[in-house]
């Protein structure tokens, strides 16, 4: 299923040359989606300003004061509620890591064209919000109803349609708990990056999920098929397929590179002798069992020791000790969850690059 | 002058072809260094995480508990104040725009190998903080001494030098009254990447100018001769050349760009009929007299309208109105300074790519 006629008004590469180059589309979505650089790893609450943030469209202009929720389709009551009546129910605060299904993209071979993230694409917040549950329930389900689908104000066009953002759930999934409505971010308001007055918050899936700036949840008798259902977040090897869709996070493991960075190349310059690496590894849904770390160039591997995660949705931090000698390493680190999923050393490829959980390399000069 | 040997460690190109084509250091840089998206050109105020950053090196981990700034050299009294001190002195609160020196490096051809902006290294934000001028005076000014040399707390290497990010000013300058020792941005402490706990606000000038995580304040006899003075930010056509040192901010004038986007080429799609066109202008420390705005791709130019300044040390906003037809059009904006400085059409090309403030054009397609 492709979205994209061969004489559309938005040209679109399937995939990239192999050059190491990059097109200039990719720039410009590189300075608008911004990523957490990796020393913000030392934080256990990333920073707002330093959180990733993912913007398929404009972030749109909302005035809360005017603004409302609508929750309609298949209820037994549409609700329309405005922000004083959503931060009027009971509240939860929980930390949540969230990472874009798109993290890792730009490490593939070939490289398909869209926003080219490296490895940056991730973050922790505190997220406070009411549950989504809550407010389902109150509006009342009614039995024909099969999946909740979220539309968010921002518009723009993609695959060559038209369309505002929109996701979809299950209805299981989407009366899960730690489901919220959230309203503010790390103790305040949401900035308008990051969907003012209201997003949803999904912990433990990628962030394609947490639809921002939202504007209707609606109970619907099918499930959507709407473009970034059946497009981008799905695991496919070709267009004909049509492919599984993208739903949890899957395990990784980051480490914050040591030592200190040349401006350009980011190599980094590393003392000679003992020195701690550390990080973070989390895993949609499942907890992180196992954390190991390679000064090798992953010839070997050996256990770092692992903290307590933060929350039950959020990062579980690592350390590593050290001795290093002069010469040039690679650094390497990969991530095991409870499930037995293990992070591969090698890519892993689909055709719009999500998923990719291969492993970080880091190079180090030693001296 | 250059810095860097041919035998670097880190090695670093002049310029980079014409191909279109960005390096993937280039693209690392996009990713580390925020770029504010343009439809933020509707915030009088840039929200603090959509506000641009550039960090030459790491954002360094600081404890605000043990951290102190030392005001120290030639002065009769050597100060050393902690975060408490600093705030306990007279506070001033001013919205000042900052832009990069490297705003529009991207566009240049050829381009030089460096953080490749392309016109989102801007913001605006109110900063508070204590003005320098009564710091220095309490310190003591010796009579030998020419110039205020600034240093940061972040550490790196550039034209294979290691160093930590040092600036220096004049006397003259550097008591300006306008000049503050800045801890708070939009009203909140500042977040690690904007300096925590305390940076240097120069407002008129370009950001690299602005300290951040600011250590070290030092009276010196002699001007100050480090990388960051002498290599990347002077105006200068060949590396043999002294050249003449970047300083305050030239005119720009930037438009949000109207109507919807695409995700991957963020070509414009605009709905026929009228429709307002907004933005902001400014200048380093001069008004901004004049915007102009065309929709031919720079054929014939208007004026737009002129809202009030948002304080001495900040943009301008615009408006234009404009009647659309169906087809594809390029429009563009250029601002014209008090001193008369009118935003050039044709790149202003330098070995460094600072200053190239060549006025934007953005592609819409008119339906």
């Amino acid at each position: 299923m492709t979205h994209q006629d061969a004489d559309s008004r938005f040209p679109r590469g399937e995939r990239l040359d192999e050059s190491g180059r990059f097109t200039r589309e990719e720039l410009q979505l590189a300075f608008r989606n911004r990523g957490m650089p990796l020393e913000a790893l030392r934080y256990p609450l990333t920073p707002t300003g330093m959180h990733y943030l993912l913007t398929h469209f404009d972030v749109p202009y909302v005035d809360a004061a005017t603004w409302t929720l609508t929750v309609g389709g298949l209820v037994s009551k549409t609700l329309t509620l405005d922000i004083d009546a959503i931060r009027a129910r009971p509240a939860t605060t929980l930390a949540v890591t969230m990472e874009c299904a798109g993290n890792g993209r730009a490490l593939l071979t070939p490289r398909p064209a869209s926003q080219p993230w490296l490895l940056e694409a991730v973050g922790t917040a505190e997220w406070t919000g009411t549950p989504l549950r809550g407010v389902l329930e109150d509006a009342g389900i009614d039995d024909g109803a099969v999946e909740v689908l979220f539309t968010g104000l921002d518009r723009g066009v993609q695959g060559d349609e038209v369309q505002s953002y929109q996701r979809s759930l299950s209805i299981d999934e989407a009366t899960r708990p730690e489901v919220l409505l959230a309203y503010e971010m790390n103790g305040a308001p949401l900035e308008p990056q990051h969907g003012y007055p209201l997003r949803l918050l999904v912990p433990g899936w990628y962030g394609m999920t947490s639809v921002k700036w939202l504007e209707r949840i609606e109970l619907v008798a099918e499930p959507f098929t709407g473009f970034q259902m059946m497009d981008s977040y799905r695991y496919r090897q070709t267009s004909d397929e049509a492919g599984v869709p993208v739903d949890l996070i899957r395990v990784r493991a980051l480490m914050a590179p040591p030592g200190i960075p040349d401006f350009y190349t980011r190599t980094r310059l590393v003392e000679a002798g003992p020195i701690t690496l550390t990080g973070r590894a989390w895993a949609g849904r499942a907890r992180i069992a196992r954390v190991e770390v390679s000064t090798d160039g992953g010839a070997g591997w050996a256990d770092a020791t692992l903290e307590p995660a933060l929350s039950p949705h959020a990062w579980r931090g690592w350390s590593f000790e050290w001795t290093s000698i002069p010469g040039h390493h690679t650094l390497s680190v990969r991530a095991t969850d409870e499930g037995g999923n293990v992070q591969p050393i090698e890519q892993s490829w689909t055709i719009s690059g999500v998923g990719n959980n291969m492993a970080q390399r880091v190079d180090v000069i030693v001296e």
